[in-house]
């Protein structure tokens, strides 16, 4: 779906520089742009210091400017230049400072000289700047006016909502963070993705499935959201995806629920197994996002992520070098085609029994191919493989992995053997 | 059992030049002469027309005769030379064509130039004939006389069924088919072997099990059956099997069930992986007989089959290559002796408990062999690991199974462990 | 554990040389011996000819003196030098034989000519000479005067039982035998550890489990002792141990249970993996000591062993070979420990359940390690892993399997979450 992917793509330009974090303006000014494209997205505010579960909502986070002026006049660790520049939940400063009280607030990765590292303090009051390896080695000796004009105060933490509603109340559930500010595959193509996709959701006819659709800052934004929704999600939620690092062009990775069984999971591995055999399973000891908090005991939710490159396990991750360049309509588009999959398998898997005893008789009803070629007996095959196991103990996605097909071969072979009367669903 | 496969042999060859069909004259004689073996064979006909769940009894198809004569006199293709030159269910005719006209009635197989292919078109009223395609290639342009002496007219579907009155109401299910002209392993094997098989049950002094054995017409009939006693079936089989393609004397093939679970798997392979261990077990996706309808859902009849070449796996399968010279005396008498060892197992296989606590004291009861060597120790050893798995919960296969050694080894052993009174069925 | 290793190797030394059978002097003076040092040792008797199940509790028997003197006059097969000269269980006799006569009665091992084998006729009376091969090849044809004053009489047969009392009855079973005479794997390297496990067992301050400990002869002893004890072992043991050949110093080796999935079972396993990794696992096909009666059908109790150099396994096995150089303080000792882990697993291997709804915010605990390296980082995953398995149906060594770390990894991290009380027992 190239049309898509450009969309996608263009969305995430669109809030690639915006200044994310777990609170914060930045996080308004997202979900306003989220809203444009879903006009139904309900955003939710909650003020600081309430408590949920563990935790308590912390104060909200905003900067107006940040930036270090070097000994020789030079500003440096522009805010406005990069926002990676400062790090996450600084509190404010306008100090001169000698480079060695300086120097020991600054973040660089010696291993990538050229990437600015991605580093936040949200819990432990602190400040600091991060710049590439290359850059800090240039510094000499002498005074540095260190300035962060930053507010950390009573505020709110806020997130937005899409609940769309099925003939069912059993819900789908997908989830997206708004926290990381200027990165690409970690994380503007999550939201960028989720949008598109709730379009897509919002777009289906009578759907089967009611959904949920959230975007929320990581960690504290699940644990909050879960404290206020958890038993109502717990009751109905059939299948849950995190969406998160889907825009490069890399091979597929999938992170499995905890229990690795649910039905997110099986739909999950027969579509990467059919269409992208390469790509690579992770554990879930491999997690390290909101399936953090989702699979928790006693939370269990059956939530899973199909992802491009996975957190953690690239170069580029939590650096300026994952920016715009490192994600791509291609990445964008294809993930975008791999959830809408998802979703089209979600909404037909039905589990079907026979109406016969012993197999039909299809010759009379003129249900074989014309034809008999290669094609045509390799339809005649799958036909007959699916309908000897609609015994009701199997869905679609369960046969089609029993009979070695891609279940999205089974939905005209169902539509013909239904409108024939020769199944029913169980 | 050399004398076995000659006797199942000459019974192949008189029944190999019969006209079989699903229906007909062919199948009647063919009944016949399995009578004379089984005179307690019961023959029952179902009248053409008559539904059998989703299917209805067709005409019966009977022929006096057919060929054609050539534009230089000659006849070819004559059905009294071999009755695989008339396409099953031919409708009559008698005409003179063009070779054009008659060309597209015609089947061959380039790949297989010698060969005379097996064609049927039992649901579709039309006429063909099979040659080879050296023949074929030889035909000249000009006028050809057709001619086809057959008859489609209402009539009568007809099979045999013997019953075999056990201990137990529980039934062994033995299934072939007697619908194949003259073709050797798919299919006079079948019908001959399960003759002799049949005889070999009836001889059974006061056997365990109740034993079913039909020789039927393939699909319909199995379908036809099942429509008449599928209820009673479904309440007492324990096991059954599919008898087809047990002639030749290639390595052994397996067709489980569709559960690939049940009894008749079990002892299936645990039979063949002890006496044929490169057998080749084939998936019920392989499927492509009678056990389409008998494991079908809502049928699920525990079915599955011991086969040498299986059908469709072979080169000469469905030609006239499949002759007499393709099955042998050793291939039916190796297969004769592997299904009576599989009733031989069913009838012994019961669950034991020991009637002690802790191992028996064997020393006393001189239960142990006289002398020392490594076949005696074995033997012990055979003994006390058979007892240590006597829980109830194991049957002799299983624990055969567990403890690695033929079921049939422990035959002996359950026989003096039950007469020193240390076991008893569970 | 250099030094425990020593004390046993130094026992093992003591109660070496002791003629200990299944019944007579021996084993009293060798359950004294173990009673020195478990003064809350009891000892039990059960006359000759009392029934125990299937058995019959057999004569005392008791040799004062035991040898041949050969044609030459010179003294051979002393029974004061070596108590393998002379077979278990051999009737009195004083009489002059021709070499002939006597020969049937010798014992040697061509394929180890220097060896002396152990052997014994409980259940057959007889009488018997064990030789190296060498020594016998060397004797002459003459008259030889063989002399065995030895003693079958009513009597009784002895064992010693400790039980240890803990907060819980389940109880937690060890088991050795006390049969075997002058040999140092198999056995006194058994009842010499236990010996001392059995201490340490006394030492634990307010145990989890209750302990039953047995020193009994084999077979007839674990027969007679489940005769009057099964009910409530049935009842209350949650593991058992049958503790022999743990003397030398070779790769470790594992006899499961029968079942193979006992809480016995899967700790010794965790352990062996864990710590030594390249250890042997036998199936309980290679059973061959008490495990045979622990583990029969209708007794079922969840016994296995850890062993060294595993009975049957060895050349040494059953001969003079395996004698006081065969097995090491090394040896013992890392039995040793082994076991006391096994212990120190048991009694603190619960399981737990999370007391919050999603992960807790350890940050505001400080439960965070200070400084970021790679070990605190490993263990920040450990700790998260740990918490998110804590689910109420894992208990620790569970969850270490899964979470990929050995058991007592996770003994620090419990302690730390159940002082914040963030978990608790389910």
């Amino acid at each position: 779906m190239p049309g898509f992917g450009d969309k996608i793509y263009d969305f995430c330009k669109e809030i690639f520089p915006i200044n994310r974090s777990i609170t914060g303006d930045g996080v308004r000014e997202t979900l306003q742009l989220i809203q444009k494209k879903l006009p139904n997205l309900k955003q939710y505010s909650i003020p600081t210091g309430e408590s949920c579960f563990d935790w308590v909502i912390p104060k909200e986070w905003n900067v107006c400017d940040a930036y270090i002026i070097d000994p020789d006049g030079i500003k440096i660790c522009d805010f406005k230049e990069n926002n990676l520049h400062l790090v996450g939940y600084s509190t404010p400063i306008d100090a001169f400072l000698s480079f060695d009280e300086l120097d020991s607030h600054l973040h660089s990765l010696p291993g990538q000289p050229d990437a600015i590292p991605y580093i936040t303090s949200y819990y432990n009051e602190n400040w600091g700047f991060c710049l590439s390896h290359n850059q800090r080695r240039k510094l000499k000796k002498g005074k540095y006016k260190v300035f962060i004009n930053s507010s950390l105060k009573k505020g709110e933490l806020v997130y937005g909502e899409l609940l769309v509603k099925g003939r069912s109340k059993e819900e789908i559930f997908f989830s997206t963070y708004i926290c990381h500010p200027s990165m690409g595959n970690n994380e503007t193509s999550g939201p960028a993705l989720l949008t598109f996709l709730a379009k897509y959701i919002s777009s289906i006819k009578d759907p089967r499935y009611s959904y949920r659709i959230i975007f929320i800052p990581e960690t504290i934004g699940s644990i909050a959201y879960l404290s206020r929704n958890l038993k109502y999600m717990q009751k109905n939620m059939q299948a849950g995806f995190n969406i998160t690092c889907v825009g490069d062009d890399n091979n597929y990775s999938f992170l499995p629920s905890r229990s690795g069984t649910t039905l997110s999971d099986k739909i999950s591995r027969h579509l990467l197994k059919n269409s992208y055999p390469n790509y690579s399973e992770f554990s879930f000891l491999d997690r390290g996002s909101d399936e953090r908090q989702y699979c928790f005991p006693g939370v269990d939710l059956p939530v899973c992520s199909i992802m491009r490159s996975k957190y953690g396990e690239y170069d580029e991750y939590h650096t300026s070098l994952d920016d715009l360049s490192f994600i791509s309509s291609a990445g964008l588009g294809g993930s975008y085609s791999v959830y809408k999959t998802v979703i089209d398998v979600l909404e037909r898997n039905y589990r079907y029994v026979t109406t016969t005893l012993c197999e039909p008789q299809l010759g009379k009803r003129n249900m074989y191919p014309n034809t008999s070629t290669k094609i045509t007996k390799s339809l005649v095959k799958d036909m007959m493989n699916f309908l000897t196991y609609c015994d009701g103990n199997s869905d679609l996605v369960d046969i089609a992995n029993i009979i070695n097909v891609p279940v999205w071969k089974l939905f005209e072979i169902v539509k013909d053997f239904e409108s024939a009367k020769l199944i029913k669903r169980a």
